[in-house]
């Protein structure tokens, strides 16, 4: 049963990142740019990158890594108590816009087994300049997800979302949040089918959100705060992102965990 | 007699870090640049960033910190068993050079009393472009300067230097390393000197290794290679940096202690 859950998993993590990549590609040539995935595989997943005119630089990793968690590092993650053996999958997502009246990006799903095993992910978003409506859109699209499998969700996974995209040493938020859940160990196959949502939701949010706005000019003034705002951005990235000490800690591939930075990036 | 020790020690802090910019200030003026320092005063001291024609983004901060290390942090901390009290005092320097054939310069030498009290510091450089003439001179200069006090020192400091600035998750060496030492607490007088010696050549190789090379001219791909190794600078100090940690765990001023981060940066 654990095996073919492992597959169903893995497989769907496939497909969703040829999905993210075909919403992408779509944007691209709507745009009038010529610009493809470079796609790198390696012996645990492939993550391929984009360079492109409307997404300056954009990531999109599947991964499947199977070992042992280095020892303090298990000491953090559940179901660890008699040996250190995980199972991992999952798809990971970040797109550095162009242009600045387009917010980052950045999604997550995956699925993690120990002697337990639970679902976790995220979907959140940080523009650089201010814009209501944007956050009311984006915001009522994680809600009505959220909302098809249980009312409960969208406020708890919105405020895990606030608490977790905050950087402490600034006392900032990162972003205009979004939703984030860990441990999701509900029920196996009503979770699998909320993860599978939440990836879909992440399509339809590529492609509204971005091609809302990719057509609007901007200044150099709002190019310089978004370039200050990945400064931000990379702050968070190194010095409290899960997924990023997950992965330096995992075994993962060190350029496919980096490729969550952004292409460039100021400090004042 | 310790009283006496830190007030002797805070005041060669502040006439070093005037030293320090004059030097810098010396270069710009010469290089045609009417560039300044802009000075923050805070509570605990006082930091100074230039962003000149020379020196891209420079930052020159002293910093005298009393209080109580967070418990957590403070088990790493020599002498910290009964409490957690600590004063400190010390000048930190980042200096990112416009000009890819000038080496990033950091320099940092401090005071640390808790129920123990030792001196700690360094000077390394990380050039984007080989330079093979330019390593001998630096490391030659700071042998000379080592060998003054003890001719155990520069094998043993450069040791440490090489194995503290290494990025692990790149396995790759910062820069060509240099000198960098801690918890000296041999002899207060001898040990004082030594730091004094160290800042006073950290002011000769500003002075030397930036003029050799900041009137020559570089290219557009040369330029490229300084931002993408200046992304590596930043993963290191958000990553590894022992001061940044200090500095966030002590209840330094963000604005100072992040001012080591370059101008700007960039990730393939």
């Amino acid at each position: 049963m654990k095996n073919n859950n492992k597959k169903i998993c893995k497989d769907w993590f496939i497909e969703l990142q040829n999905l993210i990549c075909k919403a992408v590609l779509e944007l691209e040539k709507e745009y009038g740019s010529t610009a493809k995935f470079k796609k790198n595989k390696w012996s645990k997943g492939e993550y391929r990158i984009i360079e492109g005119d409307v997404i300056e630089k954009g990531g999109v990793a599947f991964s499947n890594v199977v070992g042992k968690f280095p020892k303090d590092f298990a000491k953090q993650i559940p179901g660890t108590e008699k040996n250190n053996n995980f199972w991992s999958s999952g798809v990971s997502v970040v797109l550095h816009p162009v242009n600045p009246k387009v917010p980052a990006l950045h999604f997550n799903t995956r699925h993690i087994i120990t002697s337990k095993s639970w679902f976790g992910g995220g979907i959140d978003a940080t523009p650089c300049l201010e814009d209501k409506i944007l956050k009311k859109n984006f915001h009522s699209k994680l809600k009505n997800t959220c909302d098809m499998h249980s009312k409960s969700y969208y406020p708890k996974y919105k405020k895990w979302c606030d608490e977790y995209f905050y950087l402490p040493h600034r006392k900032e938020i990162r972003g205009i949040g979004g939703i984030f859940f860990d441990y999701k160990m509900d029920n196996w196959d009503n979770d699998f089918e909320f993860v599978k949502d939440v990836g879909l939701t992440f399509v339809e949010i590529i492609k509204d959100v971005v091609r809302r706005k990719m057509f609007e000019k901007f200044t150099k003034k709002q190019k310089e705060i978004q370039l200050l705002k990945r400064g931000r951005y990379v702050e968070y990235n190194l010095l409290y992102d899960r997924g990023t000490k997950f992965g330096l800690n995992s075994g993962g591939n060190i350029d496919a965990i980096l490729m969550s930075m952004p292409p460039n990036a100021k400090w004042k």
